[in-house]
């Protein structure tokens, strides 16, 4: 079906690029040929670290022509194989496409190549008195990476998503053309919004090789509060009374306390607080101190009213950084906590949470197996991890199945989808299948056509 | 190319609905020929006013096996004759279908029929102290055409458009079949968005029959200020500085002493004030009437700095009532000035607004025509009238096209689009082809395929 990568393949991308950002065999590292958790392996033939729009530009009119599948990666942080070739071929990197080009004082936009990092931006933003919202948990993660997912994070209960942020983008399609779509307007009705269509689309239907995002004014004021409650269900519950009291919180997470001490083992550091079965991590921001408390106050109320016992301010930089690093690293705690993993990342109506996580313990006790979660309460996107543990290869495939069978039957049932934010890419397929009626996986399918009508760009990802 | 209408169509119609909601020759009104603007007219050969999406998605059905054309027609606010019926064919008018099915106070939704109108959605949601903040100047608009053209209208400086509030969409497809996009649920990486695909489609990929909007708690306090200036330059150049300043308002929108009177004129009303050439009219909200306060005196502040030489608190009820209601009434009072108008409805990055402006007063100039102006210059929408006034139609004709060209060229030049929020319909259609690249057309167009492969839902719109 696809050509394999030859010598003269190989020196056509020395010239497209510069031999040195062209890697083959064991210069390839083992890291790409998978990523943060999918249990999917494959190694790229060949690596491209590419530098600019018209490199892509190039390889992939030429990719297109001899029909080599291609791959783009950022970091690599993904967690449902999108970035894994799959097919072998070329892997275009895009972390050396790490410079910030322009902030836009005037317009709030800042634009970046695909390769910075989240953090690297977070930060940026900040020292220029400038907000980026998004904050998913993987701050190692590139923007063209949290762009291909419409990554989420903690902070779109009050502010939304990476799509609600994404102004322009520059798109190498696979014939190798370059598109630019958007631009710095806030308001845009001219024609089918392609941008929206790149948004989320986890690689498979252009390279993204530069973006203009959306920034707010940096809010002067934020303040987190952690909150115990007696049961997981208890702290869950507590949400749709704060939402339906119109509180204007900035984040909601939920967590249990098996995955603070996992975080304090894998962090070496203190929480300050474990002696509670679940919590709830509340943040409120704003420009006046007095008001962003007072709300912080308001909802204390509320929670104590729903059954908490107690809520203790996270107002000190110790005490914030010990919370949002523990929160920060959840994933990777619960990660070094067992052999081997697998993620559910539905997302459900704010309140069906409770539900949701009730019949995740239901299932572990059913299947006999450990399923740690925590998530974003507030925006019903939870992150469920089904855990190997001690089990055998063959035991741990098919109760793994079931979980997973359990989870997305049920999260259907509520109204919900199947993923939030970490995408589909290769290891949800089949339940992205069973979840959406054939008429638009048809529609998906014609789409992807008319961008890659030779399916070389991230061949066997989504549907 | 198409098949006419006949009476085994009307027959099947009259079944498919209701007899007395099927309508043909002279019992069609007149206005279903035309929009609110557009200089394109055409009647459709039957007018079905629908009720339920199982009757859209029969008739669908039938129309994609006959080869009928089928346009979707709101409350005909639309100005660029999107929901004109070119090629005759069925229309179907969706203001039957104007009920408010849910509002959930859990998930902060409202589920809605595609016929309510945005001034009841917007009355409803206030009613039960939520806000739809998406605010275009056009209140008898329905939402499903708010929908189709991704409105922005005047809130979106803070709160974003139309776009940022759907969650869900009932869609019926040209072939008949009926999908579910989206959910209530906040994030979403579940494929590609069909959802954004629709948002801003102008009526040509499917029929919207239901839509899942996401609500705000309602801002207690909201106060607008009215800011004068001595030039129109100056009002617009202020603005940039006010947005650096990160003050947080809620719309920004400048108009001109002349249009101004002609709002008086039309409603017979009077304004507070009329005795500068141009104005900025300024809202903060908030939930804290001190805070509010704060914030518009420090942009009045900052208006004064910049050249202001006054401004007037807009904080009783009847200054609200005049103000707000002038400022709905400035199309259909233009409109009324003049024997005849179009409309250009660019969109530009914000800073380069003032420049737009001016440029508009140079082609007045040039080409000694009248084009008044007004918008939202607070997200770079303005909306530039022509006016005919007494020309006669040979030079009416060719005087509108060179100044249609030269906005349009500039438009682009400053990284501007063709249409903020009106969209591109029938007539805007030379503008787009013209400001977007063959790629992005060529994909556009393999989209409309995908959806609509017998060609049949609006046809000749867009592209």
């Amino acid at each position: 079906m696809y050509k394999t990568v030859t010598a003269s393949d190989l020196e056509f991308l020395r010239v497209a690029a510069s031999p040195d950002r062209v890697l083959t065999g064991t210069e390839i590292s083992e890291d790409y040929s998978h990523d943060e958790l999918a249990g999917v392996k494959h190694m790229p033939e060949v690596l491209v670290k590419v530098a600019s729009t018209e490199e892509v530009s190039a390889i992939m009119r030429y990719a297109n022509e001899h029909r080599i599948p291609v791959v783009v990666r950022g970091s690599g942080t993904g967690l449902v194989g999108a970035a894994v070739a799959i097919y072998g071929g070329i892997m275009l990197e895009t972390t050396g496409m790490n410079q910030i080009l322009e902030l836009d004082e005037d317009n709030l936009t800042v634009a970046v190549q695909p390769g910075v990092l989240l953090i690297d931006l977070a930060a940026y933003a900040e020292k220029n008195n400038f907000l980026y919202p998004p904050d998913p948990g993987e701050k190692s993660a590139t923007i063209g990476g949290n762009i291909s997912t419409n990554a989420g994070g903690m902070r779109a209960v009050k502010y939304g998503v990476t799509r609600d942020f994404v102004r322009a983008l520059t798109v190498v399609l696979p014939s190798g053309d370059v598109v630019k779509l958007g631009g710095k307007v806030v308001k845009n009705s001219s024609g089918y919004s392609l941008l929206h269509l790149m948004v989320g689309s986890e690689g498979t239907l252009g390279v993204i090789t530069e973006a203009t995002l959306k920034l707010l004014p940096l809010p002067e004021v934020s303040i987190s509060m952690l909150v115990p409650f007696q049961t997981i269900r208890a702290a869950i519950e507590a949400v749709p009374a704060i939402i339906k009291s119109q509180a204007s919180l900035t984040a909601i997470e939920f967590f249990e306390r098996e995955t603070v001490l996992f975080a304090e083992d894998y962090l070496g550091k203190k929480f300050p607080d474990t002696s509670y079965p679940a919590y709830l991590l509340l943040t409120v921001d704003g420009n006046d101190r007095s008001g962003v408390e007072a709300e912080l106050f308001r909802v204390a109320d509320l929670c104590m009213a729903q059954g908490a016992p107690d809520a203790f301010l996270v107002d000190t930089d110790e005490r914030k950084e010990s919370v949002w690093k523990a929160r920060g690293a959840f994933l990777e705690a619960i990660k070094a906590s067992t052999t081997e993993m697998d993620e559910a990342d539905v997302v459900v109506p704010r309140d069906k949470v409770a539900e949701f996580i009730i019949y995740t313990h239901e299932i572990a006790r059913q299947l006999k197996l450990r399923i740690p979660s925590f998530g974003h309460a507030g925006d019903g996107n939870l992150h469920v991890y089904v855990c190997r543990d001690n089990l055998d290869e063959e035991n741990w495939r098919s109760l793994l199945a079931e979980a997973f069978r359990l989870m997305y039957d049920r999260a259907a049932q509520l109204c919900g989808l199947v993923s939030g934010e970490h995408g589909i890419g290769y290891v949800k397929k089949p339940y992205l299948l069973a979840s959406l009626d054939a008429a638009q996986i048809e529609l998906m399918r014609g789409i992807k056509k008319v961008f890659d009508p030779n399916d070389i760009l991230n061949p066997g990802k989504l549907f």
